[in-house]
């Protein structure tokens, strides 16, 4: 039997769910993505907010479906606000998700929070290759905020992760998601090499886990978004080569995306521990 | 006698002249938005320059055509430079307008500032449905920054803010201009449902309205700013029908908009008190 | 002779050679153009990190291929992180940039730091004319950040800045840079009149200039990122005409630009001293 076939309706599911509901989602994050993140969240369905002073975090994540958090270019007023949002939202089970940008022993004081946040049980953990081998515990170094590894080759070393998260997510040209639900990883495929030529697809991408952990399950929700920047990113394609179109036309695609769209090119299977 | 005529012919001189003129605007506004405020106004005519640490400010609001203070995700360095520029602005004469991104009790750093910089009186204070009802003294639950409220209910509530500015903008399916000169509202249709969905529209208007107050009086450029986009979003509908591409076209339509288009797409009412 | 043949062939090259080694860029700029730096520098084939706090600058600087300074929208902490990255980029030989941005007696936080980082000989120093002109210690009234002079008027005026710096260049209608190496001026025409109507284009060229600098030598590297601007922007228009349209050609062009484009179509000539 296809075991895809139960989670392909449920990703067909969340996406009409998240159209419905339009989750309010708090988002911290880097100055380089703010923007794109809240145009993404605002193409898929979501409500972004970019809240982000440690004045405001406690009461606006009390309210908030789901928080998104992003280390890329913090500041020390934004590491406050992480701590305090990320503690409410495991007090007030507000799902939320991780994304430890240039985790590594050369950008310390971030990967140090990183380690902090762990505490506050994020819902997911997403990131490159070379951030989630770091975060495993490996020796990694990493260019920048980019990749120096290939996900297929991580993915298992990133397993003892899931004693702090339901899922771990590691972006590369095909996306590994291993759920502690399932105990079992998911290999996720499509998508185009151009999105790592746009700035803060990641970014973006952990944002959307967010807004889907909002309308359901994380296991589902991790996986649906996936699917979603996936498709939409072999779409776009089709009408753009070239990275200034491609970002344009994936925002249309990230919009415009139908259930149609997603049952016929969604590309994913299980792989059992 | 048909009594938008006079108006609309200021509304084409105030565009002719925002081109002409090209008015330095300050604007001190979020994370989210920077890039995006700057490239309305480039595209629309005016000058930007995001000066918005506390140390320059007051030398900055002095040779500044205009000001525009946003609240949408204010550090504290940026709440100082917020006031320091309201009340060099006040005080050197230099319109300003006042954008209280996501007002209400749950984001009460920012509220409360507001509520502080309304000391310095404000050309304008423009905002959606839930942060002007809010502001008016209103017990709302905005969703986030998103409004949970339709302009045309609650403009009449706003009533009481003409204490605090000369015009109160609405924005909204409608938008709606409190005018204290003309002792009238006036109601602006046009634009294109997927404005809201692209972020940063609403901040991008504040801006244009600050652009608009350098070459003419407050409730005339209130009003253009609300035409220049109703007519924009308008015209980008016809060559975009998805956000990527709807943004692009929308900036196109900014900047190629012509007096006859003004003329011939404006759609507003007056309605007295 | 044509002396330009040569310097042609060696801008060929280096574009072949920032294509193939991607070199890690960290750029520390401001909130407008962070998002747009990262989109160009991607497009252009470099590797972009914008590491900006005074805790990890250091570390980071170390392990970059370069460096690019801005001083677009600075906060207390991005200027702690630029003076410790300056420094460690002198100390590491890592070539860096630095783009003054505002430069002048109105902004004097900024400019002040401009002159602090002076100290640790940046390899160019770029900006407009009202901002070099500045520099080189004359009284200008720029503009806000754009430029009320003409390069081809200052240029002569900022040859005392190569006491400072290996090149100096000088953006506007023509850009002007100024090779401590060559002794000479060189003038680069092309480019497009949209190009300072989209914001934060002179800051993507900074730090383009640094992205080059890790891959050939100064004099070549500034060269190279100008006459990649400009024969980018040239192509674009011939594409797109608005400004929204015409910045998804320019990212297309920047991206695409091929060894052939730029021998058709790069304008430069040499001015002896």
């Amino acid at each position: 039997m296809d075991q895809t076939a139960p989670l392909l309706q449920k990703i067909v599911e969340a996406h009409t769910q998240l159209r419905a509901n339009q989750p309010l989602v708090q988002c911290i994050t880097n100055s380089v993505a703010a923007n794109y993140v809240a145009n993404v969240l605002l193409a898929c369905g979501a409500s972004p907010a970019m809240i982000d002073n440690p004045f405001e975090a406690e009461n606006f994540t009390r309210i908030s479906s789901a928080l998104s958090i992003n280390l890329g270019t913090p500041t020390t007023e934004q590491m406050q606000a992480m701590q305090i949002s990320a503690n409410t939202a495991q007090q007030a089970s507000v799902p939320w998700v991780l994304d430890p940008v240039g985790y590594g022993n050369i950008l310390s004081w971030r990967s140090e929070m990183t380690n902090e946040l762990l505490q506050y049980q994020p819902s997911v953990i997403r990131g490159n290759a070379s951030e989630m081998s770091g975060l495993a515990g490996n020796q990694v170094t990493g260019k920048g905020v980019d990749s120096t590894l290939d996900s297929a080759e991580v993915y298992i070393q990133a397993w003892t992760l899931l004693d702090h998260a339901e899922c771990i997510a590691i972006s590369g040209e095909s996306d590994f998601i291993l759920s502690k639900e399932l105990n079992s990883v998911i290999q996720v495929n499509g998508g185009c090499f151009l999105q790592p030529r746009v700035t803060a697809t990641g970014c973006a991408l952990g944002a959307l886990i967010a807004a889907y952990c909002a309308v359901t399950d994380v296991t589902i929700a991790t996986l649906s978004a996936h699917v979603h920047f996936a498709v939409a990113g072999q779409l776009a394609y089709q009408t753009a080569q070239t990275v200034g179109s491609f970002n344009v036309a994936f925002l249309d695609a990230l919009d415009s995306l139908t259930a149609d769209q997603i049952s016929e090119y969604a590309n994913f299977s299980i792989i059992h521990r």
